[in-house]
Parts: C-alpha cells; structure tokens; sequence
C-alpha cells in the first residue's frame, strides 16, 4: 500500500501519540523529524493575538536547518502569558534534546483551547514516549495527522509526485481545520514535507504563494485563529539538481504544491464543524481582483446564503442582497449570477430557471456560484461550506 | 387602556390586512394616514441594490408634505427591475387616490422574498380595503405593526410622552426586524409617528442619529437588507411652539426619540430569527472611535461567540480572538474583558472567576461584554444576539 503520509518524501520520521492533554485520550501530541535536518518556511496567523507557539515558531523559522516539527492539540496555548512562552520552549527544548539539536533548531504548532496553561508534565513525557515511536511508516506519518485534530472528523492528507531533474520529487501534507477558519491564514495548522533540494528563500515564497491561493480562500467563519500555522520542511533527499532560480524545475514544484494546499483547503472545508456541503464563489468582472475577492468573501460568509445551501435551496435574492451589502462596485444594471451551470439571475433580473436542478446541484458535496459585476475585468475565489444546526450544536455545548 | 401602538400621537389613522400577498393569509398590507398632513423624514439601506420601495420612498420623501405610508410584507419587490418600479409607484398612486392626495405625497416599504414581482391585483383591492378600515384606534395602530411582521415572532412598538412648551408631545414607533439585519441601518422597516410641531430638518436630523446610535448598532447576521427604510412621520398636532433650532426642547426631542429607537433595537435583537437572547458588547480604550465599532462588531457578529452566548458559556478565549482578528490597534499586554460585572480577562491573562456565576450572567435575557485595548480613549458599543440551532432551521429550512 502507498504511503500516502508525510513520511511520504524521503528523510522524514513522525510520531504521533496521547499524552493527556484531551480529557478524550485522543492523540494530542505529535512529532515530524528530519534527521538530517531539513530547509524550513512558515507562515502564520494574522491576527495580533498570537499563541505562544506562533511566537516561537516565528523566530525559529529563521534557523538556517531545522530538525524537528512538535505539535499539540487540545490547548492552544494562547492568552496565557509569561508561562506560556515559557511552556513553548520548554516544548522545543525537551524535542532538541531528544534528537540531538538546539533548542531553535525546533519549531512549534498547538491547537485546542485558548486560555488555559499546557500540562507541562503530561507533555515533557509524552515527547519522550512520542521521540521513542518516531519512524518513517506510513502508520507514524498517519499518527501525526490524528494527533493534530480537534472538532475534525477525519483525517485530512495530500500527496504528490512530480518529476525534477530525472529524480521523483514527494510532497505530502496534513491539515486540521474545523473552527475558526477565515481569510487571511484560513488554516488551523498544517504540516508539508517534501524532499525536494531547494533553497530556503524559494520554498518559503512557494509556501506563501499556495497558502494564498488556497487555504487563505478558505472562509467557515470569517475568522483567523490566534494559532493558525503552515509549515513546510524540505529534506532534499530526492537527490535532484538544487532549485535556485525561479526556473521551469521551480514553476513546477510550486504547481506541486498549490494543488496539495488547494486539496487540502477542499477537505477542511467539507470537514469544517458541522458542514455537510463546500461551495466555491467566483467573482468575475469587479473592478479590482481585491473588490473581487470581498464580494466573494461576503457571500459565503453571509450565513443565510450558508443556511440556503444547507437547505440546497437556490436562493439568489440572498446572494445578490451580500453583493450588494459588501459594498464593492458593481453595475445595478448588469448583475448576473450562475448556480453551477445554472443561471438564475441575468442582466440584474431573475432568470427562469428550473429550480428542482438547481437545487440537485446545490445538493452535491461541491458546487459552484459565479457572479458577474460587469464593473471591470478582474475576478477572484473562495471556498466557503454550509451553516448546520449541527455548527450551533458544536459551538453551544462545547464548554470551557 | 392607554394606546401603545402609531396612532397614540394625534393626527394620524392606520390600518393592517391581509390581501393575500402571504400565503398563510396572516396580515400583509398596511396604511399609515395623516390626514392634515405631516412633515417625514427617512433613512434607508446602504446596500447598493434596493428594492424599488427604496427608490420610490427616497425620492418622495423629499416633498414638504406627506399624507401617507403604504407598506407590505411578504414580497420585497427587490431584484424586479422596471415592473417592479411600476408596482411601486402604483402602490403610491391607489394609496394617494384612496386619500385625495398626490402620488409624490406618499411613501412605501416592501419587505419579504426578493425577486419576485408582487401580486398588483391582490395589493389593489387591499389598499382600497386598508383604508376603508383607517383608524386612530388602538386597535387599527396594532393591525399595522402586525401587517409588517415577515419572521418575527413579536409586534414591536415603543412609545413615549414628553412635555414641550407645555403640551404634551407623544412618539410612537413599530418595527420588524429578525433576519438580514446589520449595520449600518439595521432595520428591516421602521415607521415613527409623532405629534410634535418641528421642521423637516430637525426631524431628519433627529431621525438620523437616534437610528445612529440604536438600530445602526443591531448587528444580526451582519448584512443589510435591499429594503432596510425607517420613516418618521410628525403632524404637529400637539400644538406645541414649532421647533426650529437645535434648543433644549429640541434635544428633550431627540433624546425621546433616540429612547424608542433603542427600545425597538433591544426588542428586535430578543426578536431576531432563532435568538433566545441578546448582548451589548461595548469596546473601550480605543485608538478611534470606528476602530471601537470595528471591534465591537467584530466580537458581535464571530459566529462561535453567538454560539457561546446560546450556550451560556463565558467563553472569553472567543471574544479575545476574535478582538485580535479584527484587525484594530491594541495593546498585547493590557487587554481586558468583563461579562457583566465579572472580569474574565485581565492585563492579556486570564483571570480566576467564578464560571457559575459568569454563566448565570449570560443565561439572562440580556448581558453586557466589556473589552479594553488599552490603545486610546474612544469607546462604541453594539447590540448582538445568540446563534441557536433554530437560526439555520428558518433559514435552511425556508426556501425560494
């Protein structure tokens, strides 16, 4: 059976184990290691309240070679101060020591409830029985991506292969997502490995560049969480010929890993706290790709269009009501809109349509809705997912 | 019994029907008559699509005397191009006919399913039945605040008597509220009858900022509607010494009026769809007035803490992430927050409460979120609402 983990790419190890910070004894406690250290870039939240770990990561991320990724669900170590930080690098410390490296040498991702001090115990022994199961299976690399989850269902992974320079080149990631996922960084945590040989400046410049175009189109419910962070390792075990320039060899990995991040981005979608649904909003013809991308954002964060698709209930008038409200510039005359290949509104009038197929199509896993602002010629996307009684549920019995 | 309803204030007549625009028979068509004339004011959705309502009202409001208002629930007559224009001002023209008056002396509102053209023939028959049934009663004051309802589940209204040169001026006003309701202009429809002898610029300007700092305040589901109008209508049948300047009699005035406008916000936050309760979250110490509003907004609007308030859960971790993705300027280390009287977050740290007691808080019909940034000297408040399951029931469940 293929492997299809980020113990994929050559040179990595993972583990992934319950060390007690979830009351559930689910995983909560995971490890990525690249023995022979690896090229590293991040990227992270916007929002000004960061977690600890989001603090550290940023200044270890500088580190010429990282060795080791230590994960942790179930708190996020955020608001909690001075011991906080403390608990981090505690976290960093006890992972360097464990494979040999230093402290900054390490980088840091959590998840889980905000507030709260990390069990410090329960973890310094987790690492060590974590550091002990680390090998690259494909049973460890699966590990990790269970340790990481939290309101997830199911375990989110992607994989490629590409050809560079005569040599098979692995990208493998994992995600968890769920709550709290919103433009820009719409990402909890996500995790790439890949054994390609490429200079740090590229990889990270390749990481943002698929993460805008993917996780941060992502929107359940408009907000960024004080944790979100995606980081990218890069072993060079493949053995091909450096990339260092932003030449064809380069276009391609980033191709690479723009369709991993854009897989990913799908399943946290279809997997966001109580969604049933994903869809995609095209905005096309606005006068500026960003006037584009809030008409878009405004529509599938709007929750009665979210309800609507919950429903499968093709109910334009709540889309165009979010055009109209997000307050970019559009032609009053010339609106249109598109359910999939439907088009139900026209020329700024309804369309007849048959509304049972439009319906059908809304009531698929996927689907798509196009609006035309015939204001201009730039356009943009996002993902968004249905609004479910099942959302509230999660969030109003959820808690702290 | 003392009348609470549009027509306490003297000088005016109503009337509500049902013509059959709703298929469930109940009221859908409504009149409110002055028939000495009245001086109005209007404020309207800034959403750049309206309803031809909007359209029709806002031109007319414009003439020095008006002598009616002629709504209906159940249709929008949004997204209905130049028929929906025709019906619109047909509305007008059979109100003005029916009363002896100009059609540019009439004002409409429309709220209800958007793109679908409305039922003229029904709406002919019902404005000649509406007005046959005009009355100063109580009772016909009531049918009207009845005849506007969509999915609200309560008639609003709020009244209130003051002295003015010795007379006594009375205000009254009913709304409807419940869904696509976000500043600016959080109303749906809202229609103030007063008795007070003012200018029509001193109305306006009265309407305008009691709107500004009540029902602009309500945040819902953070959309605005197509057909959001509110109209104030003054006889100056109190007989008191006409208002001309901003005097003291004038901001008595104001401040009545911005006393019913707060009462109706309240009213429609308790209202809004599926809500079980309601929330003030009020910012202070901010960089700028608007970045308060921001942040206020963006705590009000966060879907997960709606969910939290539905819950009764004092979930401040929310409420924090959701002040830091905002965006506004803060200060990280002296971040405050209170749920009632109790502080739950101090100095960025979490502080030790009582969660029982913080819970029993948020159980209540109405509680108060205080957060400091610690960035400046501005504060802003808003009005905000729970998210319960029966939220996306309505709204999943309702279709086209």
């Amino acid at each position: 059976m293929q492997n299809n983990t980020i113990t994929s790419p050559k040179g990595f190890l993972a583990a992934g184990i319950s060390c007690g910070i979830k009351k559930s004894k689910k995983p909560d406690l995971g490890l990525i290691v690249c023995p022979n250290g690896a090229k590293a870039a991040a990227v992270f939240t916007t929002n000004k309240i960061v977690s600890a770990a989001v603090t550290v990561s940023k200044q270890n991320v500088k580190t010429a070679t990282i060795y080791a990724v230590v994960a942790n669900s179930g708190n996020a170590n955020a608001c909690t101060g001075d011991q906080g930080l403390k608990n981090a690098q505690k976290m960093c410390e006890l992972t360097a020591e464990e494979i040999e490296a230093q402290n900054k040498q390490v980088l840091i991702a959590s998840t889980g409830i905000i507030g709260e001090q990390l069990p410090i115990k329960k973890i310094v022994t987790g690492i060590k029985t974590a550091a002990q199961k680390l090998s690259a299976t494909q049973e460890s690399g699966f590990d990790f991506a269970n340790s990481i989850m939290t309101t997830d269902t199911k375990v989110k992974q992607a994989t490629r292969k590409i050809q560079i320079s005569g040599k098979t080149v692995t990208l493998a990631a994992t995600a968890k997502g769920a709550g709290m996922i919103g433009p820009n960084m719409a990402t909890a945590l996500c995790f790439i490995t890949t054994d390609i040989a490429i200079s740090k400046p590229l990889l990270a410049r390749s990481l943002k560049s698929a993460i805008g175009q993917s996780l941060n189109k992502l929107t359940v419910d408009g907000h960024q969480s004080t944790n979100d962070t995606a980081i990218i390792l890069s072993s060079g075990a493949a053995g091909n010929r450096p990339v260092v320039t932003a030449c064809p060899r380069f276009k391609k990995f980033n191709k690479a890993l723009g369709d991993i991040c854009d897989d990913l981005a799908k399943q946290m979608a279809l997997d966001a706290e109580g969604a049933t649904r994903m869809f995609k909003v095209t905005v096309k013809n606005a006068a500026t790709k960003s006037q584009a991308q809030i008409a878009a954002r405004a529509v599938a964060n709007y929750p009665l269009v979210k309800c609507a698709v919950n429903g499968a209930d093709p109910n334009w008038g709540r889309i165009i009501c979010a055009i109209g409200s997000s307050g970019v510039k559009l032609n009053e005359e010339k609106l249109s809109c598109k359910i999939g290949s439907i088009t139900v509104f026209r020329n700024s009038k309804p369309a007849i349509f048959d509304a049972k197929k439009a319906s059908a199509i809304i009531a698929q896993k996927q689907h798509e809705i196009v609006i035309g602002l015939a204001a201009g010629k730039h356009s943009d996307f996002c993902y968004g997912c249905d609004l479910s009684k099942n959302y509230v549920k999660i969030n109003a019995d959820y808690h702290t």
